[in-house]
This record gives C-alpha cells, sequence and structure tokens, in this order.
C-alpha cells in the first residue's frame, strides 16, 4: 500500500514526502523523477518537445509501473512506498482509480501566497507557470478546483513547518513507524481477513464480534476480565502455545482490549524466551494506550501489572471501525485515556473530548489517530520509563489503587478519571498546577459520563498500601505525573501519600 | 582494581595494554607517558638531565597517585584501569606492593629475539638501552631475572599477535566485558563481602556454605534441586520481592547453582518488568555455562527451559574457591560442559579435561576461566541465539530429553554427557563427524567418572517427545549442534528423532 501525497505546484508534496518517508521507514518515491528517468530528459524538455499530452501519457505509465503488485511488494518490503505525485498526476480518472486503489491519497493544500512564495524559488523547474507565475497558478488553481476538493483526505499546509505537515500526514493516514523499543510499525485501518500470525488469543467477548474477521487463524478464547489477567491465565496460554506447536519463529495475535494484549504480550514475551506478536486492539483504551509501548504484564493480588516485560509487538494494527460494538460504558472508559493525552501534551484533542460523547463517536478516526499519536511521542523519546514516559501515568497512581479497591467494579478508564481529577487537584494544592486545571478536567469527563470522584465507599486506607505497591515507585517516596495547565504535565516525588487523597 | 601489564621492553605491554582496555571496556593508562606529563618532557631527557634516580622518584610517585583510592574510584568507574608499566616500575619493593594490593600485575615475556626486534624499530624512546641494544637488553635480562621470575602471573608472548596476547591477558585476569546484549562485566575472582545488592536468591546448600560470605544482604533460601525451577517458585520470588520493598532500582544476587541463577534471573526479568541482578555463581556448571549469556528461564512439565527470556545480569563474579565445598558428583556434572566447551571450540581444553578429575580440581581456576572464555566468545557473536549460539546446544537435546526422563534422577552434567556422546555417534553415523570423534569424547567424559549412554531403564519412546518440544527447535525439524571434530560443531536440521537415539 503506497502513501501518495498529490496537490498543486509548490504544497510540498516532495519536501514533506522525504521527511514522511523517513518518519515511517519507508522508501520516497517522487513520480516526476521516475519520468524523467524514463525519459532521460527532464520534465520541461519532454513538455517542450512532445507537448503535456505525451507528457501525460509518460506518467501514467510511469505510475502505473509503481503500482503494480510486484513494485509494490518490493518498496519497503511489501510496506509500501510514500509517492510525491505531480501536481496534475490524477486529473485522469483512470490514475486516480489506480492510486486510490493502491493505497491512499492526500491532497497537500496551501494559499495562494504560500505557494507563491515557494514556487518564486525554483520557477525554471515548472513548465506549466513558466513566465506570469501568479497569473497562471491563479488560472490553474481555478481549472482544478473542483478536482483538488474531491479528495477527502486534505492537509491545510499554511504555517506549518514541513515537520509538522509530515506529522499531520502521518494522523491522517493513521501510520507510524516506531524504533526507539525494536522496529515496527503502527498502522490505523481496516483489518484484512488474513494476518501474518499463527494463533489468534481473544476473549469470548470480542470472539463474538470480531473473530469471524480472521477467519484462516486458529484462536483460543480466554473468559474476558481484568481478574483475568494474572498467572493461572498466562500458563493456560503457554500451555496451549504448545499444544497448537508453536516455535520460536511463530507469531500470535492479540484481539482485544489491554487485559489482552498485556496478557497476550507477556505470554509472548516470555515463551521460548520470546516469540513475536501482533496487536489487533478492539478497545478504545487498547488502540490509545495499552497496544502501544511494548509495556505487557499481569497482576499478583499485590498490584497491578507487577510481573512483566518490554516486548513490543511486530505489528500494531488498530481498526476503529471495531469501537462500533463496544459498550456505552467501554467507549467512555476509553475517552478517559484519551482525555489523559489531550492533558499530557494536546489541547487541541482536550478540546475535542469536551465536545461529549456523540461528537467523539462521530469523529472516532481522528479522536484514535490523534490520541495515539500523543502516546507515540512519548513512548519514542523514553521507551523504557526512565523519565518523560512516566507522564504517562498520569491518573493511574489513584487510578490502580481505587481499580482495585473497588474490586474492579470500577471500569479501568472510570478509575482513571477518578485518578485524574484527584491528583489534579492535589497538584492545585501543592501549588503545581494553575488554579482551575482541576476543575477542566473534572467538567470534561463528567460530560463523557466519566465519574471524577473516589466513591463514598471505597477505603482511602486500603488505597494507600496499594499506592505505595504501584510499580512506578522509586525508591522511598513515590513518583506522580501531575498535571501544571492542558497540555503539559510534571513528574513529582511524594512521600506523605495520604495528602493525595 | 587496576589490571598492570608489566615486562621488559619490547614485550609489547603498551600495544596489549591498548587492546586490553578496549576489550575491557577500561581506560588506559600508560605509566611512562604519565610521568612524562609530569614533569613535562620525554624520558630521555629526565634520565640524561636527572639520571635514574630521580626518574625512579618520579615513577613510584606516578604510580602512587593512580593507586590512590580516588584515582581508582576514578577509572572506569570504579572499575579500574588498565595500566602499562615501564619495564623496572616495580623494582622497589613498595612499588610492587603498592601495585599488588592494588590490582592484578601480569607479567608479560618474551625470547630475546622477540624482544630485539620490536626495540630496533623504536629504539630512540629507551634510554637505558641507547647504543648496543641486543649487548645492553641481555644484561639487562640478566640482572632483572630472578625479579621478572618471582610474578606469579606470567603470559608469554612469542609468537602469538597482540590480539592473542590480549586474550590470554583476559583470561589470566579473568575479566571479560560483554556488550552484545547489555553491557556487563565477567570476573573471576573472590566475592568481597559485600555486593552490591539488595537481596541474595539462594538455596539451602549453598547457604549452608556460601550465605556467610555476604553477611550484610538479607536472603531468600529456596529448596534446592531442579525439580523447583517452576512457576510456583518464581511466584514465591515475586511475593518476597515485593515483601522485601525491591523496586524498580533495586538489584537481586543470584548466589547458586544454574538453577537458582535461571530462577533469580527470570524473575527479576520480569518483576515489574525488568530490576537488575548479579550472578554469583556457586557450581562449576553455573560458572561456566548457566550464569554467562543472559538466558534465564523456567521449566513445565512438558519440557525444560520452555519459559524464560534473555535478560543478562549486571555482573557475573565467578569464585572457583567457591567449588571446593561441592561434592564429587556435582563437580563431574561441570566437567560435562566443560568438555562440551573443548569440543565446540578449544581443543586445548578438550585436552586438559583428558587428564581426569585430580588434574581439573586442582587447576580449577585455570579450567573455569578457559571454559567461560569459550562461552563469552560465542554468545558475544551471536546473542540471541539467530545462529552458531546454538552450537552451545550440543549434547542438550539429547541431554534434556533424557533429564526430564529420569525424573532428574541424571543431573544436568550427566545427562549432558549422555547426550554428548549420543549425538557424536548420530553425527558419525551419518557422516558429519570425523570417526573416532564420539570415542573421543565417550573416553575423556568417561575418565571424569560421567555416564555416555542412555540407561536401560530410560524409556526411548518418552524421550522423543521432549526433544521434539525443546525450545531449539525451530519450524518441524529439529535443530541439533552436532561435533565435526575436537574444536568444531556443525548446526543440522533433523526430521527422524528414532535415529538419533
Amino acid at each position: 500500500m503506497h502513501l501518495f501525497l498529490y496537490g498543486p505546484p509548490g504544497a510540498g508534496k516532495t519536501t514533506i514526502g522525504k521527511i514522511l518517508a523517513r518518519n515511517l521507514n519507508l522508501p520516497f518515491v517522487d513520480l516526476d523523477r521516475i519520468i524523467e528517468a524514463n525519459a532521460e530528459k527532464p520534465i520541461p524538455q519532454i513538455m517542450n518537445e512532445q507537448g503535456e499530452t505525451a507528457f501525460r501519457d509518460l506518467e501514467a505509465s510511469a505510475l502505473k509501473a509503481l503500482c503494480s503488485p510486484l513494485a509494490e511488494n518490493k518498496q519497503g518490503g511489501g510496506r509500501g512506498a510514500v509517492v510525491a505525485l505531480g501536481g496534475g498526476a490524477l486529473l485522469r480518472d483512470e490514475n486516480r482509480a489506480l492510486a486510490e486503489s493502491s493505497g491512499k491519497v492526500i491532497l497537500l493544500m496551501a494559499g495562494l501566497e504560500t505557494l507563491l512564495e515557494r514556487l518564486e524559488r525554483d520557477s525554471e523547474k515548472r513548465p506549466l507557470l513558466a513566465g506570469d507565475v501568479r497569473g497562471k497558478l491563479t488560472s490553474l488553481l481555478e481549472t482544478r478546483e473542483e478536482h483538488y476538493a474531491s479528495f477527502p483526505l486534505k492537509l491545510h499546509v499554511d504555517g506549518k513547518s514541513a515537520e509538522q505537515s509530515a506529522y499531520h500526514a502521518q494522523m491522517i493516514f493513521g501510520r507510524h513507524h516506531l524504533s526507539a523499543m525494536g522496529e515496527y510499525d503502527v498502522r490505523v485501518g481496516q483489518i484484512p481477513n488474513l494476518l501474518p500470525g499463527d494463533l489468534i488469543v481473544t476473549d469470548e467477548n470480542v470472539a463474538k464480534y470480531h473473530l469471524q474477521k480472521l477467519p484462516h487463524t486458529p484462536a483460543i478464547i480466554l473468559p474476558p476480565g481484568e481478574e483475568h489477567k494474572n498467572l493461572e491465565t498466562v500458563s493456560r496460554l503457554w500451555k496451549s502455545f504448545l499444544q497448537h506447536g508453536l516455535d520460536r519463529k511463530s507469531t500470535v495475535i492479540a484481539l482485544g482490549g489491554g487485559v489482552i494484549s498485556d496478557l497476550t504480550g507477556f505470554a509472548a514475551s516470555t515463551y521460548m524466551r520470546g516469540i513475536a506478536w501482533i496487536a489487533v486492539p478492539t478497545t478504545l483504551l487498547a488502540m490509545v494506550d495499552a497496544s502501544l509501548g511494548g509495556k505487557t504484564g499481569i497482576d499478583l493480588p499485590e498490584g497491578k501489572n507487577l510481573i512483566g516485560s518490554f516486548h513490543p509487538p511486530k505489528l500494531v494494527l488498530a481498526d476503529p471501525s471495531l469501537l462500533l460494538t463496544l459498550s456505552d460504558r467501554e467507549l467512555r472508559s476509553g475517552m478517559a485515556e484519551v482525555v489523559k493525552h489531550g492533558v499530557i501534551s494536546d489541547p487541541e484533542l482536550f478540546e475535542m473530548c469536551s465536545r461529549g460523547m456523540d461528537w467523539a463517536k462521530e469523529n472516532i478516526q481522528t479522536i484514535v489517530k490523534r490520541a495515539m499519536a500523543v502516546k507515540i511521542q512519548v513512548i519514542e523519546q523514553d521507551p523504557y520509563e526512565k523519565d518523560i514516559r512516566a507522564a504517562l501515568n498520569l491518573g493511574h497512581t489513584v487510578g490502580h489503587a481505587v481499580e482495585l479497591v473497588s474490586g474492579f467494579k470500577l471500569s479501568h478508564g472510570e478509575a482513571v478519571a477518578i485518578g485524574m481529577v484527584t491528583e489534579a487537584k492535589y497538584a492545585e494544592r501543592i501549588g503545581i498546577a494553575r488554579k482551575g486545571v482541576a476543575n477542566m478536567i473534572g467538567e470534561v469527563l463528567s460530560q463523557l459520563g466519566l465519574p471524577v470522584e473516589i466513591p463514598n465507599d471505597i477505603s482511602r486506607e486500603e488505597m494507600i498500601p496499594l499506592m505505595r505497591v504501584d510499580k512506578k515507585r522509586s525508591a522511598g517516596s513515590i513518583r506522580f505525573a501531575l498535571p501544571v495547565e492542558i497540555g503539559r504535565v510534571e513528574l513529582v516525588e511524594v512521600d506523605v501519600l495520604e495528602d493525595v487523597l
């Protein structure tokens, strides 16, 4: 599958394309350079000597060759290429159909002035604009207005650096490449009905809705629920792996929520000293959080995730359409982590969350892509949580404890919502957070139907030791991620846990 | 602790020292260069202007500064430096005492002709040899003959490349630095009574003899035996870690044999997603094999080491004096792995093994250092067993199966001895091994008091499925490491396991 960048001359297709290709560890192809290499002369010369129609013919055949299955498999080890297209490359219907069936097309758009500014820098390379650049570009944009407008994926580059535009293109494509802990791709998109795995691990709930989407792979179906994220279940998985004849070269697929990916990842990381796995998250929480970052783990009666490993999947494939089968409560629960990501570093995402559940459901693709991007940025900077990755624990130290004391009556997301507000209030009390931050977070969470206060029947005395045993602790004091303002958190060592609650 | 290289001019102290320092990831110090830097003139000038006594005074004070606790702590993060000494630097008794109490001294020795050849290349730098080099060197060697002879650690460099000499120096010092899977040191030497760890894991047998050597660290004492290398014991360790308040920055010490290091390493690798550990092997087998290479693991009823991880310790400290308390049977068992290492790549070590148990006991330091060096070379080349590390499985595919079917009545080493000869015979039958190799291996093992045939009461039918489930298998066929000759093995895929037995 190729990733195409299209749009008017001067929109930055080549510059942004190169950065995008580097970010995604994919080859970069500039279609115009291929045409020139094939014709053995520069495009202005082709245009002059043979005319535009002849050039468009050459363009069509270059695109055809690039989109042949053979070429696609060669590019990036079957992962496709980033392709910068000429500004009129998809004017012909057959070209457009070919590009759209061979990958995804983003239309890069910019205002006339931006385009002009860039074009003036290298006007000699643009034969269609030679001479009166402003006049010709204006008329070209008018002619193609409807054409460009008809592409559903658009990226406005005005006021953005090429790096920022490339990052936005990644969010629109739903594509990331992680390399800080192992090398792997994260993709947002539809799951194909065959994934390169030998065994699926899923739970009864997920199996009901989604197992038929992967009909060619045997599956182990576990009982659902956090209470099964324990050593007994891991033991059961190991034995199943053996019974299914999995060896060191096998791959398991985790199809499910965070419990399934934590369990499957941990079982995979320890079976025969580590085998490969693919994460196919089926809950919002798993998509934006649990499936990313290579943390695997199980709970002990003494606390959550006390046992685990760092063992990233070889692919994370998030298909937001799977979320349509989730209950409202599950979706809300996932939104708690989305809000958390907004608070950590994306005020725009936080603002989106304030629009409520209905908006979120209608824009679930955007929500998923944006929230995944926050987490990916953090874990790429600090994969082993030496430092800033701990920011992702916002709401979790209190959250884990309240979740455990509730006997998992509170879902993880509900517990995190309570944790975030509790911790934000504490941050205000000790002067870390701006006044009003806890309220802002609380209001957004409430609007999403999430709880924001520790329920009355939860014993705070029971919570303290659970917070203390939480794995985030470093010698002596407990390290909290506390909000400073929307978009920024700080790591703070806390000695007296009673003060937090 | 510094590592000093000493010896006559031309022995290669600087050249070898630099390689040694690089191999051990330690700083390199040339004492003569320090003297020159302090005096701000070259040594020939010091000698000419001030005479030898004045030079020796400067040398003494430079050495003193280098051996001060402050300097030692600064060098290599408290790990010391590799120091090339001048050819007469330890003539004064106080200097010698200082060097020997601040580290270990190896005397580099070479024949007169070798020394002369090297000295002629840069004669102007050697003031004591100016003019008639041969005559002066001969007389210098005569004068210092007794002095040089009095150093217990000697390395003859004749006929060796500087790299080979550096490698030999590593074996003599008992020092290695591994970097292919994490960065850590391996040391052969006495254990200090305080190690930088928070909790010791050991077993009842080891505790009896050795726990008092580490009196300042709390300990968990497990029941001894391979039958405890399972999930229940790991669970117990995790809970103990929690009870002792271990956090992500803690270090556990594995004091014991292979079972203890496999168990402790696995528990450490999975506790809070991985904490540090130190291996202090107390059996020959653990020193030369289990403690090296970062493999950790536990058994399932279905097979050995099916569950595990790659998680190297931060330090391996092997103290051969601990082996004196081992039973004869344990020592013999360890010798099976030593023989294996000889077969894999060290014919000289194999020959040493043929000298029998008494020789081995008297030369246990040499045996340990040499056998460790074989394993370290292999795992540094292929840490994750993609390829040649599988050579270390020689004897183990059959060995694991026979060990399991015997219900652990056979020790691991005994099982490996049986496995090696069985596999060598098979290698001869299929034409991989030279004729007679199985016999040679069998004789050496028998001489060491080890069994070489599958006992009559062991069911071969029961062994087959256990060989099949052994983690070394890759898809379909089973990969064996088979001997070709003493010093060389080959990896071979075997389809019909019945043929092997």
